[in-house]
């Protein structure tokens, strides 16, 4: 019999700096994703970029990149490559995805945009100009696409919330709470510009700002840095390296947590507290938004829930509802298992990667655009202005 | 045979004053508790005060008071009635708290101490002299006495969570969601000082300081009124009333909500609010306290459980164990059902009334004191202080 | 002023024989009833009686009842005693309801009615007669008047659930996983009838049948006694007493679990299990209901809760509701406190209690009926003799 | 630079047969599990067999397999096949897996291992000539491989959980309650043996065997067909068919439910619930063992979390605890993400393929073998032999 053809789609090559645990994750939705979902193109994995010779060349071959590259310019000089997948720390977010706009790639940068809103709104223009081209430039707020989420958004729009009056998120981890624990990159402002702020807290902006549909308008912050000195790690490039006793002690210079309250210019009270001192909580990214015909709140340790609450129903039968976000109907499971059989964390990379390589090939934006990663970086500067003034009250540029 | 002796203990004659919702679930408490615990003194309903002759008549019968008055002096007066306990709106509370604490009585006031800082300094002061004549004053901060609480509060003080580094508190319930709810004394400033701040906010502030064992240092705070104006009550006195079509609008002169963030003393931070505009929360009084060593969780819409997490556990076994609060050995509970048998949010009020009959016993002062109510007063001061000065972090006093 | 009348309504004399367990329950009721629900009577604790005079003295002192007897006999003859509360194990049961019942009093009679079929089949004979004389006879199945299952049985009345298919039941505890706690006499088969089967079963049972409005056509059973000698008790009478080391070990005659399918007359399938073996489930009544239209789930341990899943919703916004069941309009609560204010496993017998002094005012039976009672027995020995029979199929009389 | 060595490990060929629900469950395991963990082969997709040429070729195309055959003796004879996965209805599994082994191929087989005890019996007998030739059969009860589940059989196997009393077993979904779902082929004995049993009392039954580490030693059971005619499916070969409404309808010949209970060998009581019949329940496979020092309880909806209960602990501080099953210290979780960062549903196959991978490469069986597959059969057979005896108690083989 004939053997099938391996793909009869135009190819997309992909790109990718870094391959950390983001590099893990985006490798394995760029393998996955045009497997199971219907793509007009087929995406390929072109190639991978690190520093390291040795290690680039394992991740390549570990993660099914087809070629390693020790210089990310050599990668975005790739004609193979089409679009650049950027999962480096956020000091270096902004030069390479300027460059490879430039280059007239499409870019996905991880999330935060950048660690300055300086450097964002570089970014913003960038992606302004290269839009104009028919680039495509989003960040990698992948929260957004658990099904969960996505289903958030859907019933509010759809107006099943009503007015909204609070808005009520944490993202609380303890992997910090060891003063043992090393002095890597993501504690230095340096290289990660801010703490729990902007590794967590940039997450539960963009997911409130998102599911509400509305933007902060102000901030009232406090900030806190529990653990003021740590070990230094054996090797300074580890994510969660090993110590060396004889290296000594270093400052920590990004906040631990981060706690604020806040008001949505459509007129909700909001509170959100980011952190990394939480014991016993691994990933509870927790929202709840209560509006007068409704409330919605969700989990990230148990991500294919969804809790809804329909306030116009006769209070003696109401209550919070357990949705099971995993029926064909809602965002994303058309193609995926049947009802019950639950998704994990990495399938949120799959579907942004879904929406990315359609976007590619529409021309048209999708979010979350850089746009939408520089209102996140705004609110973070505000809630950073805020706790260095005395916690006053900050409205969002 | 020999008849029961209907009881060899002395007499503590108890004077109410108010019945509405507290001065049910009061009379429930002074009912129950010398049949369940074994107190040194017998509790006797003696007198119940309302201004209302008829309806105060109807209480005393329904409640099993031995007797009515339409003054509260007169129930001060009585010689029967060696307790007052303190039932009605903020507003009154200094004077008739005063007046029995100079009279002679042991006192039970309900919280919010009162509606102003100076109202619960006078109330601290006359309960000062009144110790020195081995006078009990008590502040009905009832929360404190679900067992759960209590047991969170022990385990906190034996030093299981170790250092604190975050508090986190909610107290949600969704009845002014409906715009047409009527203008009750709750919604109007000068009965009852505060909105969802003095009457939610008061509960969880005392409630974090007690199980925390420290105090807010500092806070800044957002309030909110969503409804600016309510139909007007049929009844001004009524509680939960219907509302009067001919008697038109009034404005609403509280808070509708209230966020706020702060410090602890020992370097914990903290979050709060309180609101009534959570749709679909009834009663969901929620702390979390996360310290270097463990973690506590607890919902007063599951108030027979504590979530407990030990953090010196291996991490593989480890997580958010939920104990049912009803073992023989949990506080309080060596006198009610067998284990898994839950008590409910009534039976705080017996335990409350346990320990502060047992005081007035010995002539030992009883937490929550009247000092305690003027620290959560003072907190209480700070949030509105924060909120009209721009979010300004402001220091209690 | 004038002061309240004590009470103008006739009073219903009640004496109740036994004082342990459940006479403390149930004394907690009486005192409670009139004092929260409006009854057309009112109830009070006339006399009490027990075998130990000076225990009895003591339990009548502590509980609030006026008199104690030590000859259940004399409660009976008492002129003030109108209604018998029977409270003791079960194999006195029928001897003292039939001779309450042929005294010309009402009856209330603990779970289950009787230790065998032909004790509750005169049981249901006695109560026959006395009907005939407008005497009420009722049977203690407290758990259908814990507000959430009362909801539950009027949903599945309202045809929420379409044809029942399934029922499944579990009844939980603990407390015998310890090869060391005494042979009381629940391990006794000559005073208890059976062990978890009775116990446990019972009331799963009964509940069982009432939610479904259906009774159990057939069983299938398996019983075990996973202990079977245990230490003596020091006091024979003792409910939970100390074990005395000299005093040698007993075998235990009654089963320490039981499991059970069937088919319910309607046709659906059933699955039962009662054991006191299930190490760390303290009392974990838990029945689950699925119909074509939709499903109800509760849990005693969170007694307030009721879990429904509406299956006529579309699926994409379905999901079982967590219903606290608070609200003025559920069963019960139009008397007790706000929403979301939960009650706990006493209320049960004061919701009892209510509907019973109701019907004995109306002359009208009030449900569980010993009928009922005696409907259960026959389950529970067809389960016994399935389970001599080699599981085999055993229809219910 | 020097670009990566594709591969330098052997690669091992994967032969698929049949492409529906499992077939692209197990594609994107063999697509990723040499991504993820390090194995001492490579698996290669080499071709998919199923008789319909186009949807053959569509499949292979997109889950990424090389070749397509529509005959599966074809692709058994391929030289560049060494391991046959086969995903078809249980009725060809013997013919298939004994062709294969014959032929020198490793299996993999699909849950229930047959559809009778005879045919599981041959195939046992087939795999274990193969072994004498080094090659591995295993059978895919790939929920053993959900990280909750391989934790929970290494704390029974450490001795956790003492002696076992309970075992509890439910596996519910709903997706037959709509009578005008179409009778495909899981609703036809020729073709699945038989219905919720099969499909959903496989997978408990070994799931409980494997947790225990014990085997059934008797059952008694009841089965149900709720639904009795079915409309046919417009297609024949259709999973999830649409129906034609002129085709008219056909009996259903299998089980709708199956309820039962039983005896483990080591003396534990059990009872076992498959339905497809429980509104509101997706994919409700939920377990609990209770034993003399400790409990597990398990729902597959939560495939992340596992409960567990320490008996051991002192009473006031014991209960349920969630373990979040996601450290990198629990069984598979070493290669995937950080912690709280949760897996799903398609990630047991994916272990499952590590564990055959290694199986193979060694040489040394693995678990779940035939040999387990057909004591899963055996106690099926037991089930259906009972209920057809009316439930008669009857030994497993």
């Amino acid at each position: 019999m004939p053997q099938p053809d391996p793909s009869s789609r135009p190819a997309l090559g992909v790109g990718m700096v870094g391959y950390a645990f983001m590099g893990a994750a985006h490798s394995q939705a760029w393998r996955t994703v045009g497997r199971v979902f219907d793509l007009p193109l087929r995406p390929r994995l072109a190639a991978i970029a690190g520093r390291d010779p040795q290690a680039v060349r394992a991740a390549a071959e570990r993660h099914g990149w087809a070629a390693a590259e020790t210089d990310w310019r050599a990668l975005i000089a790739r004609d193979d490559v089409d679009l650049v997948d950027i999962c480096t720390p956020g000091d270096s977010h902004a030069e390479i995805a300027i460059a490879a706009l430039e280059a007239g790639k499409h870019v996905l940068c991880e999330k935060p945009l950048a660690n300055s809103v300086a450097e964002a709104e570089a970014m913003v223009e960038a992606a302004r100009t290269a839009a104009e081209r028919g680039r495509i430039a989003m960040v990698g707020f992948n929260y957004r696409r658990v099904p969960a989420a996505s289903l958030a958004r859907e019933m509010v729009a759809a107006g099943r919330l009503g007015t909204l009056r609070h808005v009520r998120v944490v993202y609380l981890q303890d992997w910090l709470v060891d003063p043992g624990f090393p002095l890597t990159w993501r504690l230095r402002k340096e290289a990660a510009g801010s703490g729990a702020l902007g590794d967590l807290g940039a997450h539960i902006v963009d997911l409130a700002q998102y599911l509400t549909g509305d933007d902060l308008a102000g901030v009232s912050a406090l900030t806190e840095t529990f653990v003021r000195e740590r070990p230094l790690p054996a090797a300074a490039s580890s994510g969660l390296g090993t110590t060396d006793a004889s290296a000594g002690k270093g400052a920590v210079t990004v906040d631990d947590a981060a706690v604020f309250t806040g008001r949505f210019a459509g007129g909700a009270l909001a509170t959100f507290e980011a952190t990394r001192f939480a014991t016993g909580r691994k990933n509870a990214l927790r929202i709840e938004l209560n509006g007068s015909e409704g409330s919605l709140a969700f989990d990230l340790e148990r991500l294919n829930e969804l809790d809804y609450h329909d306030h116009r129903e006769p209070a003696p039968r109401a209550g919070f509802r357990r949705i099971l976000v995993t029926e064909p109907e809602h965002p994303y499971l058309e193609a995926w298992w049947p009802p019950g059989h639950g998704l994990g964390y990495e399938h949120s990379f799959v579907h942004q990667a879904r929406d990315l390589v359609r976007a590619v090939h529409t021309g048209e934006p999708v979010a979350p655009t850089f746009a939408d990663g520089l209102r996140v970086q705004r609110v973070l500067a505000a809630v950073e202005e805020s706790a260095a003034k005395g916690s006053a009250y900050t409205a969002v540029e």
